[in-house]
C-alpha cells in the first residue's frame, strides 16, 4: 500500500477500496472460509457447510457493535475486544462459534498501519478457537463525522442445548471465570493517564475453549449441570446478575468476600468512588452451576489459563425474587441496585 | 420514554438503555424470533430452527453497515437502506433470508422520534419478505466523536444452489431489474438541495420476492438458468460489471442504449458531469442469464412491481476478457473503467 492513512476512497466501493481488502484485510485473516464461497471470494456473503447436522440443533446468531476510543490500549486493542465478545455472546449461549463477519466504518486520517494492527489482532483472536472470518464491510466517514474506528461484528453458531440467561434455579451456585473489573478499570487507568503502578491489562479472550468441556456435563437425570451462562459487560455484575435474577424470579445472593478482584482494581474504586460491581469486564463468564457440581467445575475451569481465578461467589436463592442481595464482609446485607449508567463510558 | 433524545446511558447496558430498547426496538419489531429464543428474550444471542434441512444446502452469511447522512431522505430512510441491502446481499447469493441482526450506534442528541420511524421501517421492509430480525446491539456515542446514526445489519440464508458473482459464462445475456442511478442521485439531489422538478426517490427495496422464482429455473440439462448475480450499490453498475467480468475472466459488452433510465437520472448527471454506470443504486439486480432464456426471465421479473423496467442490457463476451465495453447509441465503443472512488460519498 502506498497511502499511509485511510481517505474516503478506501469505502467508495472501487479499485483503491478493493487495494485495502487485498492487502490488508485478505492477506491478515488467515482462516476466512466455512464453505464452498469464502471471504477470498468477495462475493456478496459467505458460506458454512454444516456436517453431519443434526435435526434438533440449533444455530445461533448474534452481533456486536465496539466503538472504544483509544482502540489501542495496554497489551492489545479493539480488535480483540470485537472478536472475543462476539465469540463469547455465542458461547454464553451455549453454542460453538462456526463463523464471525467483520464489518469496519474508519474515519479519514486513521493510520492504515494501526489498521493492520487491528485486523492481525482480530485474526490471532479468532484464530484461539479456530472460528474462521468469513464476510465483511468496509465503510468509512469524514474525520468530522466520526473520531475513531468502529467494529461490528456478527457470529453464528451452533448448539445442541442452548444455554439461557434465564435458567436460574434456586439452589443454584453461581461462579465467575476470574477477576472482575480487570478490563474496565485497565482501560480508565490507562485513558485517563492514571498511574496505580501495577501490570493490570484488559482481560479480553474468547472463552470457547474454556467453556466447551462444561457443556457436556450432565447430572445422572440426564440434566445439563450448567443452568445459566451470562458475560458482565457494560454495566457489570451488577447488570448481568440483575438481568439473571429477574429473567429467573429467583433471588441471587452474592458473598462480598468470594469475588475475586485484584488489589489494583479494589485501590482503584475506593479512589475514584466506583461500585466495582459496576464495572466491566470482558472475557469473564457468569455461570450458573447445579449445587454440588461446583467443585467439578471450578476444577475444570482452573485448569484453563482463562479460568485460573474461577470462583464460586454465591448463590441462588427462593426468596428475594428478580433481587441481587450482597453480604459484605462484616456479614452486612445491602441491594445490588442495576446501575443506571455505565459509569465508564465507551469501555467496549 | 419520557426522553426526547438519545443520551450516553441510552448505550449503557443498565436500565436506561433496557428502556429504550423495550419501549422502542422490542415494541416496533413484529417478527422477532426464528428458533426457541427470540429477541424479546434480550438474551446473549437468538436461535434458528433448521427445518427440514437438506445436507447439500449451504448457510450464507453477510453484514452491510450503513452511515449515510442524513439518515431521511424522500420518501424513506437509513432503516430500508440497511434492511434492503443485506436482504439482497443474501438473495445475489441465491439464499433464502433466514434472520437478521439490527445493530444501531446512535450519537447522543438524537431524536428518539426520529430514531423510532427508522425502526419502524426496518421492521416494515423485513415484513416484505417476511424475515424476522432477531438479535441486535445499542451503543451510543458522544456528538462530537459522531454525527450520525449508523446501522449494521447481518444476515442469515439459506441456500440449494449458491449463486456467485463469478459465474458468468460467454454467450449469457446480462439483464438489469430496473432503471440505474435512481438512488445516488435522488439522495444527492435531496442532499445538496437541487431541485430536478421530478418526483425521483430512492429505489431501495428487498429482492427476495422479486429474484425467488427465478432460482428455480433450469435447462433440460439441469442447469440454473441464473449463472450470476450481483447488486450495483457503491460505484454502480460501473463497479459491479467490471467485478463479473474480471472474476468470471470474461468480457461484457453492454448496449447503451438498452440500459433503463429515468430522465431525470440522464439529465442530472449532464448537468453534473456525472457517469451514470458509478451512480450508486440499492433495489437492483444484474443477472446474468443463459442465452435463450432472457425471455422468459424478463417477464416474471416484469410480473413484479420491483421488476418492471427490467432490461436485457448486453452480453457476455469471449473477448475484451475482464473488460466492460460499451457501445454508445452511436455505434462508438469505449471501455467503462472500475471507478477509483464514488463520486457521491456515503450513498449507503
Amino acid at each position: 500500500m502506498k497511502a499511509k492513512t485511510i481517505s474516503l476512497e478506501h469505502g467508495a466501493g472501487g479499485e483503491v477500496m478493493q487495494e485495502l481488502i487485498g492487502e490488508i484485510i485478505l492477506k491478515n485473516f488467515h482462516n476466512k472460509s466455512a464453505g464452498s464461497i469464502g471471504l477470498e471470494s468477495l462475493d456478496d456473503g459467505s458460506t458454512i457447510r454444516l456436517e453431519n447436522f443434526n435435526p434438533t440443533s440449533e444455530l445461533v446468531l448474534t452481533t456486536d457493535s465496539h466503538v472504544i476510543t483509544p482502540a489501542f490500549f495496554p497489551d492489545t486493542n479493539i480488535g480483540r475486544l470485537a472478536v472475543s465478545g462476539t465469540i463469547n455472546d455465542l458461547v454464553m449461549m451455549g453454542a460453538k462459534p462456526l463463523a464471525l463477519t467483520c464489518a469496519v466504518i474508519v474515519p479519514e486520517g486513521f493510520s492504515i498501519h494501526e489498521f493492520e494492527e487491528i485486523i492481525k489482532t482480530m485474526d490471532e483472536t479468532a484464530a484461539e478457537v479456530g472460528v474462521p472470518i468469513i464476510t465483511g464491510d468496509t465503510k468509512t466517514m469524514e474525520k468530522t463525522a466520526l473520531d475513531s474506528i468502529i467494529l461490528n461484528t456478527a457470529g453464528l453458531g451452533i448448539t445442541d442445548h442452548p444455554v439461557r440467561d434465564s435458567g436460574l434455579k434456586p439452589g443454584d451456585r453461581l461462579l465467575v471465570t476470574g477477576t472482575i473489573g480487570d478490563h474496565g478499570i485497565s482501560l480508565m487507568a490507562h485513558r485517563e493517564g492514571f498511574d496505580f503502578d501495577t501490570d493490570l491489562v484488559s482481560d479480553s479472550a474468547p472463552l470457547w475453549n474454556l467453556i466447551e468441556p462444561l457443556l457436556k456435563l450432565r447430572t445422572p437425570e440426564g440434566e445439563p449441570v450448567i443452568t445459566a451462562m451470562k458475560d458482565p459487560t457494560r454495566g457489570g455484575l451488577a447488570n448481568a446478575l440483575n438481568e439473571m435474577a429477574s429473567k429467573a424470579g429467583a433471588g441471587i445472593l452474592l458473598e462480598e468476600e468470594l469475588i475475586p478482584f485484584k488489589p489494583a482494581v479494589t485501590a482503584a474504586c475506593e479512589m475514584l468512588g466506583l461500585d466495582p460491581l459496576e464495572v466491566a469486564n470482558e472475557g469473564k463468564a457468569i455461570i450458573g452451576v447445579k449445587s454440588g457440581y461446583e467443585e467439578e467445575v471450578l476444577s475444570i475451569l482452573r485448569k484453563h489459563p482463562y479460568g485460573k481465578n474461577a470462583a464460586v461467589i454465591g448463590e441462588v436463592t427462593e426468596n428475594s425474587k428478580g433481587e441481587v442481595v450482597l453480604r459484605n464482609h462484616f456479614g452486612g446485607m445491602r441491594y445490588v441496585d442495576v446501575p443506571a449508567g455505565d459509569p465508564i463510558p465507551r469501555v467496549c
